[in-house]
């Protein structure tokens, strides 16, 4: 099940913080099938520690949303972060479990993220999406085996010294039909982009060689097309399978950048509402590296992408062109 | 004027087509004074040269969207790329230019884009804004002035070598209000990642410290807040001024990537419709490097996204917290 | 509490289901006041008896969504009837206490529908909303107390007679601010037609003269501006408060038209799923006339209407006119 | 071609306003053919007199938007009326012209109004479309020749009388395809609603049984499912095509109000901008009753919708029910 893909608890690198996550499926399942009709779901938060907010009322967490949220709304939920807890990815990830098997079904996609680097501990990359099997074999889910126990091990050391750590989750997604995307203001890679940089802790967004193909040549950098197997397809796969703001049939491949956590054991400055200077260490129960369950979650995120753009695409097919 | 900024044939580094970009406007100002009515602008491509383009006719050209347009529609307009022309940006920028307005009148909003690198010439970061006329000082628009030229020297090389490059544009929003964004998805900088990404050309989107802050500590990466002049500020901005999706008061700063021009002089291999290999060399006229051009877009487009959030947030104002 | 002037089983004219129609808030209040953030709210269905459906399992009802769910989905739930159900109305009068605060706090909105019509009984035309207290003050909800008291009649013997009466709900808004309203697709009367025709059992909308006013000249419909307490006025109101798609400042006042209830206790001709002739009679407890209990929905969806207009404008106002 | 049924000075009982409405193909037909992309059309106004609006510069028009515009932006354009201006309807029918020949090619939809009523005078109610050529064959666009030329003579002696009239136009839009509209915000009969009442000038809105159906009870209005060559029907048509927000497969029908025209050539009491009093006389070329031109509009905008809803129902359609 993909919750528990992103629940916390779950392995000895993640927050300690036993949620049950259980769904309660409140509409649009009929003797289990969907009705066409919105399923709402529901979890309900059944690990509450209240009183180890008690320390932040008044007090702004330094690269937290606590300032942001006063300055927007003049009061915020203090307690477990109010709307700005990343629990909220928990209704991310039960929806994409559905966007998921719509592709699945309707298209034969398969999308698979992983960590590929944490701080600077980095992975060979990838040519094509690795096996499922491979990310789920170890708690960090990086199908790299050695790899992943270098990156568990830094993350238990950063815990360890109460601080933490961030890095890059890179996603796959294939089978994608071509004609995925509309051309200007919709187009695949800002929708995946807008998608991605919505998920909490994320900085940055890149697609098929991403920033490091601005260091390249135009002749170095083009995709030519060639004839395989009946279909025409890219050489090489520098346009990250979309182009020209729509896939071609290619992999589309992405990357996206994850601060390291904000929430640290240690003590740190910061100010109180009435900008008086104090001193603010974490209580509670937090991920040193949030890595690891943001996986399931950038899944998600391409899936719901995926389908928008997939019903957009099956809207508008039947009657083009039109004489 | 905002158009002239982004108009071809501007300097000896850009595209020789001579477009004049003339704006009609057809409703919405009266007098001289916007009508509250929707604006509606339009320009008259003046330079179109069709016969360039028969030889793509049947051609797929590489990391161009004339497979994707093909693939999605069944059919594509040959002539100037058609819709997949980034001539499009023109009309991104007519309306940015009324964006600034409104956000300069609003809200002292100042918004200040440039080239940071081309290839590997890039300039010394900057922590705040340079001055407009830095950027403009120079036809590469890099507001450091050494590095300009080495820029507009390496653009020149490379035309001469029937090749292309690309490079980072890099932008600041000054004295954006505290409380722009929304919670969850459309996120400040979200909203600014889709924008970006919906550049032609665009590669990635990072804010703040980006991917390279991926590789700190939370200890080092955290933003203290610190109080200063009776308002609360943080000390380093790592945040680029967007702490859970919410502007904080701090400038914005984020950084585009742009990949080489797909288009260049050099012979390429590729197929046609029918799947048979070809060969192609561009005719035409086009930028060695879309950087300079694209910075009134990325700016346009920055503009954009402020405006609606800055509608929304006049929108939610007037009744919270509500008991 | 307006869930109660809805629910069902409050009178003697209505349902005799027994649902408590408890509001469990999940989000969105903290400590008694809102957070700015989305308020969740959730009221469980306790009164179900899914065994008074198994006679509708195969056979489509006469005049109810049992076909055309089939027909667009391929698969309907039979129980309760399913999404199609106008239990759905209770989330709309949920939402729209909310609505109705927000309207009162920014700007001292008053909403007020009341049973017009059932049937061919039909109170006085009123020119301004009547107190709220005469709406309540019996269980049909309509304010002149001799007609009321035959519509209740009426009803008794409708139900008696197992069959069911329709009618027309008339709604006044009062105090709306003159500018609300978008001058071409969303037009205020427009929105407010949407919403009211989205309620289940309407058949039409209309404003100010409506149907009637078509009966007269131009010279005999338009309202005169005149001066009145320093502000401009119109001196009659067949525009209903609306000129141009736009609110003026005087009452806004429309009429909505409900069918009679589909659902009858007496023996009906239908088909099957298999086109098969067959015969129904409704078992179940059902409303011989929903009006009484479609009041606070008429009021509900108002009141969603005018804060989202509200809003808009309040985006808009800052910077117009702009030079 | 749709854009000359709008057309004013089309005949004797219309405004003799001589506007070419000239339609420029901008964007999205390539060789005759839509390309996918958007369309744009331009026409433009060619026959302005803006002095004739000189006298209305500082005075308000009874039942015009010339006060709801001041008092919405702070600001009109007094030429023409300016976006208050009912010439905004030639885009709809523009518009609509290409949404009918989807629906044509995509489904045979064919979408019939015409004028059922002008002031008191109506023809007998149709229970299938009638021909387009009876509704094209006289200028009132009423199928029924003898209401068509009493219609005519009233027209013609109430501009006599330098007066106006309203009236209410009926639409039919046959082969719909059954499962179109959405089950609760978006109901078809919603979408319609609100797209009729956006066009200028209207009233109300009705389908099926409409307000007259309101009087009869639930066995009288109920329509009885029945097998017929080998599809399942209606007997009857109170539905209206609609049942629980979906079309059921009949025809759709369905009556707007229009009002009769503000602009009238009598001298009418208003005030000027600053509350005097003072009176006005309309110059300028105007409507002695819009339905005529209104016919096309009812039909452009009735096409959209069922674009629209058959665009969202192709999208869904693919992997339902999902197990």
């Amino acid at each position: 099940m993909e919750l528990d893909r992103r629940r916390p608890g779950q392995s000895a690198i993640t927050t300690p913080r036993k949620e049950a996550d259980q769904v309660e499926i409140l509409s649009g399942i009929y003797n289990g099938v969907t009705l066409g009709t919105p399923i709402a779901m529901m979890v309900r938060n059944t690990d509450q520690r209240p009183a180890a907010y008690d320390n932040v009322r008044d007090v702004f967490r330094p690269s937290h949303a606590d300032f942001t949220y006063t300055a927007k709304y003049g009061i915020r939920a203090v307690e477990g972060g109010g709307r700005s807890s990343a629990r909220e990815t928990l209704a991310r990830v039960a929806a994409g479990a559905i966007a998921k098997k719509i592709l699945s079904v309707a298209a034969g996609v398969r999308i698979t993220a992983y960590v590929e680097r944490v701080q600077d501990i980095s992975m060979p990359e990838l040519e094509t999406a690795p096996e499922a099997a491979l990310v789920e074999a170890n708690e960090v889910r990086c199908p790299h085996a050695e790899t992943a126990e270098r990156m568990i091990e830094r993350i238990k050391a950063v815990r360890l010294d109460r601080d933490s750590v961030g890095g890059v989750v890179r996603c796959h997604l294939a089978n994608v039909p071509a004609g995925l995307g509309e051309p200007v203001f919709d187009r695949l890679e800002a929708d995946l982009a807008k998608a991605m940089l919505s998920i909490p802790a994320t900085k940055g967004f890149e697609f098929g060689s991403g920033f490091a193909g601005t260091f390249l040549r135009g002749s170095e950098h083009n995709d030519a097309f060639v004839s395989r197997e009946g279909r025409i397809r890219t050489a090489t796969n520098r346009s990250g399978g979309i182009q020209g703001g729509i896939s071609n049939g290619e992999e589309i491949v992405f990357r996206v950048a994850f601060k390291p956590t904000a929430t640290i054991m240690r003590t740190q400055q910061t100010v109180d509402a009435q900008g008086n200077e104090t001193e603010l260490a974490a209580k509670g129960r937090h991920d040193p590296c949030v890595l690891p369950r943001a996986v399931p979650v950038v899944e998600a995120m391409a899936a719901l992408v995926l389908v928008d753009q997939l019903m957009r695409q099956k809207a508008q097919n039947d009657v083009l062109p039109l004489a």
